[in-house]
């Protein structure tokens, strides 16, 4: 049997080279349909989802427990272990192959398994347990440090040691699509003498990849790197919303709160680290060298290309407004992972690990409008004579991502947030 | 009906004036015994359980849906809400009247319905959603800064104008009596110029009030006060585990991460938020006075004795530390709640708020090691000649806390966590 990455497959739903998701992605998410049914599990396959609730009760796939499919969230299969992800992705591949006769010559299946994308609604893929946002580009930082703090002290000291993070609020992730309204909260502009309570001002968007656990890690536990790994389902894009003048006003000593607190967007499709296997790459040689807990034997970033379009209200198409790719991160998933636990802090089946905003070498692949204006300092110029620093009411924010293959490309669809008032 | 908080009330189970557990406080908790039933929810009445789950089979109960006492977590219970919070606990008063002749009267019911504590494990209470934790003592943060930044610069400038916070790591909540496990981290003392990977060498405890949120809010919803006072289903003793070391290297820019991630632990009863009713206080005065979504209509403080015994490995009791008291509070739980809200941040039945360290205006009021031994230059002398600046493998922390009454208190047994060695 031909492996489920193989560049060569084809399936018998035909699937535009452009697409995101050709035979050798297969992402998975939750669907649901006019029909009235709940919200269940389904394979993204060109236009269409695959329902894999029907496909297990037609007794075509007995990999897993049928009722894994049959919930509102890949929670439960994703309990199941890598060993369960792999075989069932392969058993998916053959179904859909067109040179597999079982799933392609039953019309009856087909018209009850394959549901046009158009006709389906997409929610949450998964119950957030935690959700922790890292800082991993290094010239994310870096740019945030030489606007704050000047060239000469633009990485903190600690930077180049372990991946920093922080703790998010799990309980505002939102799946693409959800309008996000403006936050408010305390804000103190420079030269004011108090702070007062009022709409966020500086409204920014985060580009980021976030990474979805599907194993448990026990309290007191540290994870070598090849466990941390397996613990890895797959990947989302993600939009940390943040509000940078209630940020500035809130974060000294411990960290952003409710400058992040209200918003995070992901994509509604997880793109298995399996399908991505043959994008990996080695990151950014690291130096000074990692401490022996952070090395890593094997390359564990990926090549994927990412970008970010933004439509106000009066455009009729989003502008691309940044370029980069994925690559760039200095410290990887992996190394975020690992030291997440590296405490003994216990990992949970549906945890969401941020990157951190994804920013590249050049000036148009900067991740965030706190970059990309430098600091409100230079506006992006968009058609019909619009400017922006930063976002406003109405904008809309679309992310992309995607690895390029030989003739076909393993993508997440997008991730997109409509900012409405205050109130 | 007599309220229940009425001081006059008796139970026929002989409560002892100084047990935490009198008529006037059944707080909940969920609980095991040997008869290989599974865990759960039953409330403490002097040196007994009352198994709830009996009750409502007995069909003594009928103000909840049965099921909610046989979950394994309060989370169903308290979803129901305030309402339903009150008339559960007015009846299971009722039933445990000395002039009530219903339970009293009723052996079989007695034997089945009422387990002696000793017989019981106790299980974590709640399924935590999002543990935050905040730095609400003014005495704490003046103590801390003090330390590090001078008397002149102490307090942050925003800690006056805003409860600050951070969000905690839920999956590590633990119950007491679980043993906590010394952290690793990366560590960088003063004078070394590289950061090195290794048990924590200071190892501390926090001194908090946890609340438990009973009641939901919508994302992008604000608060006001009553409503955020009636989302408050409880109280916990909590305490923050901190591994002040791996703290003091990674918490810049971003706030504390792995130095509190490792565990965190609360008392197994939860006591409610009507059984503190009688001793609500006004906190200190609030000068600035916060800004308008801040300002509370009513007394939100509570006069809450607390205190803190330390046991090392060679000792045969705990040594009391610290003697506070939660009515110190700068910035009061419901304060807390409301600006957590404030950006529109969603809360969940679950979510756990920690007050931050409580300390108090006196020398033995402070409510961790870093402010006892003033970051580690004062010893606390203990018996036998022992000495502590952090804690050590095989210490023993144990915290209480209770309300006290004309003739009884309200108060929340203890928690409780030895030290076990890194590896």
């Amino acid at each position: 049997m031909p492996h489920p990455n193989d560049p060569k497959l084809r399936s018998f739903i035909p699937v535009d080279p452009a697409s995101d998701f050709p035979i050798q992605n297969l992402p998975y998410g939750v669907f649901s349909t006019k029909d009235g049914l709940a919200p269940r599990v389904g394979v993204a396959i060109g236009d269409y989802v695959l329902d894999l609730w029907q496909l297990v009760q037609d007794c075509r796939i007995d990999v897993v427990e049928p009722a894994v499919f049959a919930a509102a969230m890949l929670n439960p299969f994703m309990a199941l272990g890598p060993t369960v992800w792999s075989r069932t992705r392969a058993r998916i591949s053959e179904l859909l192959r067109a040179d597999h006769s079982e799933l392609r010559d039953n019309p009856k299946l087909r018209q009850r398994a394959l549901v046009p994308m158009a006709d389906v609604k997409l929610h949450m893929p998964i119950a957030v347990a935690g959700y922790t946002d890292f800082y991993s580009s290094k010239e994310h930082a870096t740019n945030v440090g030489v606007m704050f703090r000047g060239k000469d002290n633009a990485l903190q000291p600690n930077w180049l040691h372990m991946p920093i993070g922080y703790n998010g609020r799990a309980s505002t992730v939102v799946v693409s699509g959800t309008k996000v309204r403006r936050p408010r909260g305390q804000l103190k502009p420079p030269g004011a003498e108090l702070p007062s309570f009022g709409p966020c001002k500086r409204l920014d968007f985060e580009l980021e990849i976030g990474v979805v656990i599907g194993q448990p890690s026990a309290m007191g536990e540290m994870l070598p790197e090849r466990q941390a790994e397996e613990m890895i389902f797959g990947f989302v894009i993600l939009n940390d919303w943040s509000a940078r003048d209630i940020q500035q006003w809130e974060y000294v000593p411990l960290g952003p709160f409710q400058a992040k607190a209200f918003a995070t967007s992901i994509s509604p499709w997880i793109v298995t680290r399996e399908a991505l296997e043959p994008f990996r790459r080695h990151g950014p040689e690291q130096d000074p060298p990692p401490l022996p807990y952070l090395r890593q034997a094997q390359p564990n970033n990926y090549d994927m290309k990412l970008d970010v379009g933004l439509r106000a209200a009066q455009m009729n198409e989003a502008q691309t407004i940044c370029r980069t790719n994925f690559k760039y991160m200095y410290w990887s998933s992996v190394q975020q992972l690992v030291h997440h636990a590296s405490s003994g802090c216990a990992m949970n089946v549906g945890d969401l690990l941020g990157s951190g905003t994804i920013s590249g070498p050049e000036k148009h692949q900067r991740g965030s409008l706190l970059e990309i204006s430098w600091n409100g300092t230079e506006s992006v110029e968009l058609p019909r004579g619009i400017k922006r620093t930063f976002l406003e009411d109405g904008d809309s924010l679309v992310m992309r991502g995607w690895c390029q293959g030989d003739g076909f490309r393993v993508g997440f669809g997008e991730v997109e947030g409509t900012i409405m008032p205050a109130e």
